[in-house]
């Protein structure tokens, strides 16, 4: 007998966002470590620069030595020589005194400022007239400015980005700890679905959802693994689930939209070990037969068939439990949309969040979101969109002219 | 002699984007090829689907039988069978008769639509009532709606998203023609610069700019090749440059911020063979010390050695550059970007275009971008950074409350 499972909200949904476990961590080289998900906390072990550092080409100066300097009563100071590129140097600097020094030079004892080379002139060989007085302090950086000895810099679950790449680059970590990306195994179903090498025969399609499904699990850096098309046959789903479940991370079986076909997926997951349905449905459109289990401790998802609604359920919902076991924590991430204006009225229903595909085009200065209406299995439509709108639950729709949050897909 | 350049402004400088022919193309499968751009036109060779097909579990029907059916009001059909799903249906379907049909399965002939089996009930095996009127063509896709035989559906240049590669699957393209991924060399240049793997003495630090940089690169579908770190010295500068050139189909060398060291850097281009200087200084901060060669149809960059400015520099404009190279046109990007509400007032000096680094957060629904003021060599200030925002170059700053768009970063 079929259990009776109430439809969730979308937000019912994602608080089963933390039953799974991350991947383990594993060590990769910092030049291969971009895109992927901090699995350790790291503090800095020393002060970056550990030295004063010159931002200009000029002279190293003691400040005091041009307070009041201009133009018209310029300071007049000794020249005592010039700092060598990556040494320290082993001259120091006077009162009146100055030394020739580069941009990313390390600052010689007793210096405190650098005068920029467009504000001094050459006397002779060991004079220069400075045309401007600097401050202590201006010009360089200083011991710690960037970061400091003893800092905590990155968080575990932090995504490297190219800028935390060179951060962990200037202090000298070689190898990172990071989470392994999840293996999201993929599954499609159905009598009347064929592979891409083959030639349909009427009443049949190629499969679309293999692919648009492994585009987007690579895009969010985990790996798609795909393991082809199960006919509606309940030993043959629950053969090639048992396989995907022992190899993946998580499973994702796309297709079987039809009641039929639902009811085998049930089915399969009511034999597979430890399993545990923890919805059946979702309160969004389109999207709504979306089934999600626990089995042992991975999840195992039927989503729909129609490769809008695949695509839907997807970004909104797999999407967050993947980035979860990757590691980053769904509430801390960070999300920045574009807004833009709808440019016509849209009807929707109560009770349930709609999203619609939406074209999104610059005109005047301003960003239109134009909506692509069209059934939810035609792939076509995915196409020529650039992102998805909501409809809020309790909204009967939208007005043209609204400002409306867009997510790109 | 030292060739006088005029500093061009950041459009100017984009005017050169056309100068350097893309990658040549390369078949990859279709698995393989999310993220990449095509290089060809792809037209449709079928009609998608090529028959009709239902979207609803029901029965296949003439709309005509079920005019004026209500509750009260029933239809009553003779069901005369069913369609097996992937088979093209043998049985046609007469005024007053049904069809059982799933989603996806193909219409029999004389079938105009689809009820619903919500709106039907059985009376006995081959007896249905049907409470709700249908009109032909409803529940179901036509033959052609999704893609229609002959349609050009993508245009070469077109980046190929996981539903672009899911459009190619239903039209069974295994293997699509891509612009192969540019090769990037990347050079550091500093006799104060050391390897990630050294221990850094006082006056040098460790090499961050072929991260960052790398990082970039792979994030925009191009492939890193660093060739380490060069001293400050015509001959190993030379010689590593010209291995770079022969190998990539671009190189980026940075450092040699110094006046000294841009000295090099300009020698070593006026020794490349066939080379010719593009401009030398565009007017943004920070980046201003850029360099854009031409060395035979390749273009060499000389970038900052700041950090950040190496790291704006590329997102402004060595990005486009390598993004055309590799088939995407830059006038057809299409850019959206969140837009938000500055926390503080920010001065800027005309004549140049600023870029400001800023962190974004959502308060009270309002995403607010908050200033990151920091030295350009301070890594630190970019992995706070969540993006950066534009002061325009006739701007003398922007105020408080402003509304900015924000290049992610």
């Amino acid at each position: 007998m079929k259990e009776f499972f109430k439809v969730k909200t979308i937000d019912q949904a994602l608080g089963y966002v933390n039953q799974f476990p991350r991947t383990k961590p594993e060590r990769v080289s910092l030049m291969d470590s971009v895109g992927r998900i901090l699995a350790e906390d790291i503090q800095s072990d020393i002060d970056l620069p550990d030295f004063p550092r010159s931002i200009m080409d000029g002279f190293a100066v003691r400040g005091s030595s041009t307070f009041g300097a201009s133009e018209g009563n310029p300071a007049y100071l000794v020249v005592k020589g010039t700092v060598v590129m990556g040494d320290k140097p082993n001259i120091s600097v006077g009162p009146g005194e100055a030394v020739r020094i580069s941009t990313g030079g390390m600052l010689p004892a007793d210096a405190d400022s650098v005068v920029m080379i467009e504000h001094t002139e050459k006397i002779d060989d060991t004079t220069i007239e400075v045309y401007r007085s600097v401050a202590p302090g201006q010009n360089l950086i200083e011991v710690g400015e960037d970061i400091k000895k003893g800092e905590m810099i990155l968080a575990s679950g932090r995504k490297i980005r190219s800028q935390e790449s060179g951060m962990l680059a200037a202090l000298g970590i070689e190898r990172v700890l990071v989470y392994k990306k999840p293996l999201i195994g993929i599954i499609s179903t159905g009598d009347e679905v064929v592979g891409v090498e083959q030639s349909p025969g009427l009443g049949q399609i190629r499969d679309v959802n293999t692919y648009t499904l492994s585009g987007m699990i690579r895009e969010i850096g985990a790996t798609a693994i795909p393991f082809g098309i199960v006919r509606d046959d309940f030993e043959a789903l629950l053969s090639k689930c048992t396989e995907a479940m022992a190899q993946c991370d998580m499973v994702l079986v796309s297709g079987g939209s039809s009641v039929g076909a639902r009811d085998f997926t049930i089915d399969v997951i009511d034999a597979l070990e430890g399993s545990e349905i923890l919805f059946h449905g979702i309160s969004i459109s389109p999207g709504k037969p979306t089934i999600l289990a626990k089995v042992r401790n991975k999840a195992f998802w039927g989503l729909p068939g129609h490769v809008v609604s695949a695509m839907v359920v997807f970004s909104r919902l797999v999407k967050p439990f993947i980035m979860e076991i990757s590691g980053q924590s769904y509430s801390h991430r960070k999300k920045f949309r574009p807004i833009a204006t709808l440019t016509r009225n849209l009807a929707s229903a109560q009770g349930r969040v709609d999203y619609i595909r939406v074209r999104l085009r610059h005109e005047n200065g301003i960003l239109r979101a134009e909506p692509i209406l069209g059934k939810s299995g035609l792939i076509s439509t995915m196409a020529k969109a650039d992102g998805l709108i909501e409809i809020d639950m309790n909204a009967e729709g939208l007005d043209e002219g609204s400002l409306v949050e867009v997510i790109l897909v």
